[in-house]
């Protein structure tokens, strides 16, 4: 069972990801991407999927054209685990 | 400029689209899939994306694990056109 992070590692974890924001709830980190066009935007989605499944982590995700939402949160436990973290920080490297 | 389908037109069309869903206000038309797993999912997605790109005509989505979301709606004309059914058209030759 993989553990939901507690309030002092979450804010941990938020403190590295700047670009993530919490749910209002706190059950999960969203971030919204934008790129220059559609082959952009899923050849992105397509580096995400592949971590994903590496991981066998994956998001809840959604785009318009060359828009991408993605939503990280841990359905075992009901919220944010260190699997969200560690999948935020593998995307958050794909477009820095 | 890309033009919308008549009542008539709309009508026809949603008759060889039975697993389509139009929406209430009549300006997308929307499928659910399921599929045994994320990499089928996104499997499916890929095949998808290649055909959105080839005609220039691209789907608004989500996906959530083994479930994609597909709602198809031309926004230079702020409703369906032709490019709608054509796409859908595609999409359920993926899957049938």
């Amino acid at each position: 069972m993989i553990a939901l992070l507690s309030p002092e590692e979450r804010e941990a974890a938020l403190a590295k990801l700047p670009d993530w924001t919490l749910d209002p709830d706190g059950t999960g980190i969203r971030r919204s991407f934008k790129f220059p066009n559609f082959v952009k935007a899923f050849g992105f989605m397509t580096q995400v999927a592949l971590r994903a499944e590496r991981a066998d982590h994956h998001p809840e995700w959604s785009n318009i054209y060359n828009r991408v939402e993605i939503r990280l949160s841990t359905h075992e436990c009901g919220g944010l685990s260190k699997r969200d973290v560690a999948l935020a920080k593998k995307i958050d490297l794909l477009v820095s």
